[in-house]
C-alpha cells in the first residue's frame, strides 16, 4: 500500500500519502500529460513508465520538456513492476487495459483507465462501437465512471475507474444541469463539438499531419463517433426519458482544447438559466460558470484542469445554448485522471492540479 | 460604357468587354482580394483604387503580393475618377457605400456593394441591427441581393447589387434546398457556423491579434450577430412559414474559411437528401455537392470561389445535417462580387474566377 | 510529339502547343501542386497521373480542391501510358526517377525530375549524401540543372531537367549576384534557412504531425542536410574559389514558404548592393528585388512562382545580409518545374504561372 | 518589510517570507505572465495590480485564465499603494519605470523593471536607441542587470534590477561560454534569432494581427533592433576585444518562444565544445545543455523558465553553431523577473518556477 508519513502544513497535520504510480503506454499525448502532472505532484511518485517500443529510452529523450523533472526510462510493461505500484494508469489505445486490469486488481493495485475499455456499461453497445470482443465484461459493473463532479462518492471507494472521454466530459457537464432540472425537451439535443488535433493522439497518420489540418476546419466522423454512446449513457441516467442526441465533432487547427456548443429546446422558458448553472457548480473546484453574456475560450483553460461553462438564450427564444470549454488532454483526460487518483487515495482533490493556463 | 472589341476564341467569336473598374476602400482584406481577381481578369481593367489614408502609396507597397500585377497607387476617393468607371465596388465599412451610391448610379456607373448597406429590405430592421440611419432608403427596393445562385436573372439586369455577407452565403446555400422542398420543420433551424479570422477585417483591434486568437476557439457575438436578419430574410422568402433560426458564429484560429453545420428536423424522412442537393446545384459552376459520406473541408476551397456542400442524417434519425464550406473572402465576398460583375456585364460567369485552391 | 494548332491572340499569331503531360507520383504535395498549375495551363493537357497505392481512385477524391478541374483517376505507372506523353514529371521520392528516365528518353519523352536524382553532377557525392547507388550515372552529364534564371539557354534544349531543391533555389538566387560580382569572401558563407512543413512532404511520420510542429520552432538536420552539396555545387560554379558554406535549415510552424537569411563578409564595401541586385534580376519574370529597407515575407509569394529578394548591410558594417523568400512547393518545386516545361517546349515562360499570392 | 514566519519543510526549517508584490502595467503579456507565476508563488502575495485604462475591472475579467486564482481588480497606479509593497514589478512600455523608480526606492521598495529603462549603462547609447531622454540616469549605475546566471551575487543585494530583454537572454547565454573560453573570433558574430509574436506585446497594431503574421515568416527591424546594444554590452564585458555582432530578428507564426542560431568562427578548433557548455551550466537550475546531436525546440520550454542550449560544428569545419531556446515571456521576461525576486529576497531561486512545459 501507499507509504504514509506526517508533515505539518501550518497548524494542520495531515498524513502525506506517497502514492506509487505506474503508467502503461506513456508515449502518447495523454501519457506525457500524466507525466507532467505527476512529476510535480507532491504526493505521487513515478515508479514505472512503460512503452514496449521505447523500452530503455529515457523518458526525457522522447519528451525534452521533462528534462530535470523525470529521470526514469521507459520499460517494457511487466506485471512484476506494475503490481508494486499503488495505482496504474492506462494511457493506451482501446483494448489494452481490459487485458491487464483484472490481474492488477487482484494484486491490490488500483486502476485508472484513460482509454474507453470500461466506460460503457452495456457490453454489447461497447462491442458494437469499438469492434472488439471485450476481454473482461465481468469488471464493467464494478468500474466507476470517473466524471468527478457526478460520481465523487463512488470514485472515492473505487478500485477501478473508467476515466471519461474528452467530448463526453464537456457535453455532460454542459447538459446535465438542464436535464436534471427538467427544463428542456430531451428528445432533440444537439452537441456541435470542436476539438484540437491532439484529441487524435500521437500516431503516424496522414490525416493529422500539420499540412493536412492546419488552416482548415471540417466536421469528421460524420457517420458516428464512438463518444456518442458514452454521452448518451451519461445523459440517460438523469433524464426522465432517453435522450435524442445529435453529436457532431469537428477538427480545429490548434493543438489543445475542446469547445462544445450545446443546443436544446426549452420546455420551461421561465427558468433562470444563469442561476441554475451557478447553483449546479458552485462548490466545484474545476467547473466554473462564467458571468452572463460571456463566451468561454479554450485558451483560458489550456493546460489546466478547469472546465468553463456559459449559458444563454439567443434572442430570448425557446432555444437554450450552453458553451463548454476544457483542455481535452487535461480535464478531458490526464488531469481528470489525476483528480480521480486524488479522490481514490484520499488526498485533497486539487492536489497537483493547481495549474493556471498560460495566456496567451 | 465599357469598351468592346472582338477576338476569336477557337471558332467562337464573342465581344470582349473591357470593364473599367473602381474600388473604394481597397486596403481591407476584401479589397485586396478584389485586386487579386481583377488584376488577372481578362475583361476588366483596374482604373481607380481609393484609400483616403493611403492616398499616394503604390498598391504594391501595401500588398507586396501584387508587385508586377498592379501598378496603380491608392488615390483619395473622388466622384470625378469613380464616375469614369463602368462599375465601382465598395469594400468599405458599413455606412459608406450608401452615401455615394446614388450619385454613381446617376452617373451611369453600376455599383456592387460588399458591405451591408443594401442587403436588408426593411430599413427599420437594418437600422436596428446596424445602429445607423440609412442614407438612401429609396434605393433598397432597387438593390438586388447578389446571391448569384438564387438571383441570377435579376443580377443580370441590376444597376446596384448588394453582395451577400459571408455567413449568409454559406447558410442560405445550405438550407435553401431543404426549405424549397418543404421537407424540414422551419421553426427550429440551427446554424452553428465557424469562421477564420479574416472575417473580422483588417483593423487594429486587440481581439484579432495573433496572440489573442491563435490556439483558441470560441463562440462570439452570442448576443446576436448582424448576419442573422440577413439570413432570416433570405430563408423566409422560400419558406412557407417564417423560419425560427438560431445562428451561432464561432472564431477558428485560421485565416480563411467558413464552415457551417446546419441542423434541422425532417418533416419528411423519406426524401432522398443526396439527390435533392445534387439536383439543386447540378448546373452551378461554383456550388458543388460532395458524394455521400464525405465532409467538406475549408481548405478545399481556400482562395477559390467554390462552395462545397454535403448532407447527412446521423444515425438515420429525424435530424438532417448540412455542411457548407466556402472561403469567406472569395465566395463570401470578393469572388462573389466578381461573379456578380460578370453577370451584370454579360461576360461568362466564371471569367477570372478559375482559381484552384492551393492544397495544402 | 506535341500537338500544334494556331490561334489568334489579338494581332499576334502563335502556334499553340498542346503538351501531353504525365505525372509520376502525384499523391505528394509537389504532385498536387503540379496538378493545380497544369489543370489550368492553357497549353498542357494532363494525360496520366500515376500512383501505385491509389490506382483507380479519382484524383479529386484524394484532392477535393481539384473537383471540377481534374477528371482523371490515378493509374499504376506503366511505360505504355507514360511513353505516349510529351513530358513526364517525377514527383516521387528520391531513387525512383533514375530507374525510369532512361527508357522514357529513349521513347522520345522529355523528363523533368522534381526529386534529387539528377541534381548532383558528381555521382560519388550524390551516393554519399543520398545513401543509394545511382541507377543511371551516365545521364548525369546530360541532365540540365533547372534553375531557370541561371540555365535558361540549356534548359530550352534539354531532354532531361533536374528541377532544383527548394532551399537551393532560394539560397543560390540570393548568393549568386554577390559571388558573380566578386564582392564577398566566399570562404565563410552562412545560410540560415527556414521552411514551412510542406517541405517535408506528405507521409505518415510522427515528426510532422500538427501537434509536433505547430507552436514550435527548431533547427533540424543539424548534422548535415542533403541540399548542402547541391547548393555548394551551384555556388562553386560562379565563385573563383570553392565556397565555405554553413547551411542550417529550420522548421517553421506554417504550411508553405521558405525564407533564407544569407550572411557573408564583404570584400568590397563600396559596392552598391541594391543596384547590384536590381541589375541582376531586372528582366526576370519571377525574381523580384524589393526596394531598399524592406524585408520580404513568405506570404507575399504563397502559392505563386515568385522569389522576392532584399539586401542590406546592418549598421553599415562589413557583413551583407540577403533575404530570399519563395513558396517551397512552387518556385521551390512544382512552379519551377512548369517554368522549365515552358522553356523546354517553347511556350512563353510565364504561361500558366500567372498566379497572384492570396493575401492574407 | 516582508512578513516572516516559520514552517517545517520535512526536517529543514526556513523562514517563509511573504513578499508583498505590486505590478505596474499588468494588462500586457508580460504582466499576465507575472500574475500566473505570482498567483501560485508560495511566498509572494499579490497586493496591487495597476492599469490606468482598466482601473476597477477585475483582473480575471480581462484574463479569464486567472479566475479562481486572482481576486484583485486593477487599480490606477498610486505611490500610496505601491509603496506599501516589498517589491514592484514594472511590466510597462519603455519610459514609464524610470519616472517612478526613484521614489519607490526611497520608500524602501525594491524594483524589478521588465522594460528597457535600466538595461543600458551608457545613457547616450540608451537615448540613441530608445529615442527618449532618460528620466533618472543617476540610477543606471546602481541598477543590476538581472541575467541571473551571470549576475547572481549582485542581484542578491540589489534594490533595482533591470530584467533582461528576451533576445538578449538567449543570445548571451549562448555566446558567453565561447567568449569566456576565448575560443572564437569575437569580430564577426552572427545571431539569427526568431521570436513568437507575443514578443511584440499586447497592443492594437495591424502588423501583429493574426491575419498578418500567421502562415508567414520574415525578418523584421532589419535597420537595427533595440536589443542589439543590450546584447553587445553584455558580450563586451567578457570579450577581450569588443564584439562585432550582426543581430537579425525574425517573426515566427507562433505565440511564444525564441530560438537563436548563433554563428561564430572558431579560433581554437581543438576545444571540446560539448564539454565546455556542459561545464558552464552544470549547476544552473534553468539552463540546460542538450546531449550532442540534438536540436532544442521552443515547445520544450513553452510556459517554463528553462533555457535549453545545444552546440555543434557543422561538417567539422571552423564555424561553431549554438542553438538556444527559451519562452520569451518566461525566461525572457516574467519568469526571469520572478527568479530575480527570489534572489533579491533570499528565497530558493526556483520557488514558484517549477513549471513543466505542456507538450504538445
Amino acid at each position: 500500500m501507499a507509504g504514509v508519513f506526517f508533515c505539518s502544513d501550518g497548524l494542520k497535520r495531515r498524513a502525506v500519502i506517497v502514492i506509487k504510480v505506474g503508467i502503461v503506454g506513456a508515449t502518447g499525448y495523454t501519457g506525457v500529460e500524466l507525466l507532467r502532472f505527476l512529476a510535480l505532484h507532491p504526493e505521487a511518485e513515478l515508479r514505472v513508465v512503460t512503452s514496449r517500443a521505447d523500452a530503455g529510452t529515457p523518458v526525457s529523450a522522447l519528451f525534452p520538456n521533462l528534462r530535470k523533472y523525470v529521470d526514469l526510462a521507459f520499460s517494457a510493461p511487466s506485471m512484476d513492476s506494475l503490481s508494486a505500484c499503488d495505482v496504474v494508469f492506462f494511457a493506451t489505445p482501446n483494448g489494452t487495459a481490459m487485458t491487464m486490469t483484472g490481474e492488477l486488481l487482484k494484486a491490490g493495485v488500483k486502476v485508472i483507465d484513460l482509454s474507453a475499455d470500461f466506460r460503457i456499461k452495456d457490453v454489447k453497445v461497447w462491442e458494437h462501437w469499438y469492434r472488439m470482443t471485450h476481454a473482461c465484461p465481468e469488471l464493467l459493473d464494478e468500474a466507476v465512471y470517473g466524471l468527478c463532479e457526478i460520481n465523487r462518492a463512488a470514485i472515492t471507494k473505487a478500485r477501478l475507474v473508467a476515466n471519461p472521454g474528452c467530448y463526453p466530459t464537456a457535453v455532460q457537464l454542459g447538459f446535465l444541469p438542464l436535464l436534471r432540472a427538467g427544463v428542456i425537451d430531451p428528445g432533440s439535443l444537439i452537441a456541435d463539438c470542436k476539438s484540437g488535433v491532439s484529441g487524435a493522439g500521437r500516431k503516424a497518420e496522414l490525416g493529422i499531419l500539420h499540412c493536412e489540418v492546419s488552416e482548415s476546419f471540417k466536421a469528421y466522423a460524420i457517420g458516428g463517433h464512438r463518444h456518442l454512446p458514452e454521452i448518451k449513457q451519461g445523459l440517460d441516467l438523469v433524464s426522465k426519458t432517453p435522450v435524442g442526441l445529435t453529436f457532431m465533432p469537428h477538427l480545429v487547427p490548434m493543438i489543445r482544447g475542446i469547445q462544445a456548443s450545446l443546443y436544446a429546446r426549452l420546455s420551461d422558458t421561465r427558468v433562470d438559466l444563469q442561476q441554475l448553472f451557478e447553483d449546479s457548480y458552485r462548490h466545484e473546484p474545476f467547473v466554473d460558470v462564467l458571468p452572463a453574456g460571456q463566451s468561454p475560450e479554450t485558451r483560458s483553460v489550456r493546460g489546466s484542469n478547469h472546465c468553463q461553462l456559459a449559458v444563454c438564450r439567443p434572442q430570448g427564444g425557446d432555444t437554450v445554448v450552453v458553451f463548454a470549454v476544457e483542455d481535452n488532454l487535461v480535464k478531458g483526460a490526464a488531469g481528470q485522471a489525476v483528480q480521480n487518483m486524488n479522490l481514490m487515495f484520499g488526498v485533497p482533490e486539487t492536489t497537483g492540479l493547481d495549474v493556471v493556463a498560460a495566456l496567451p
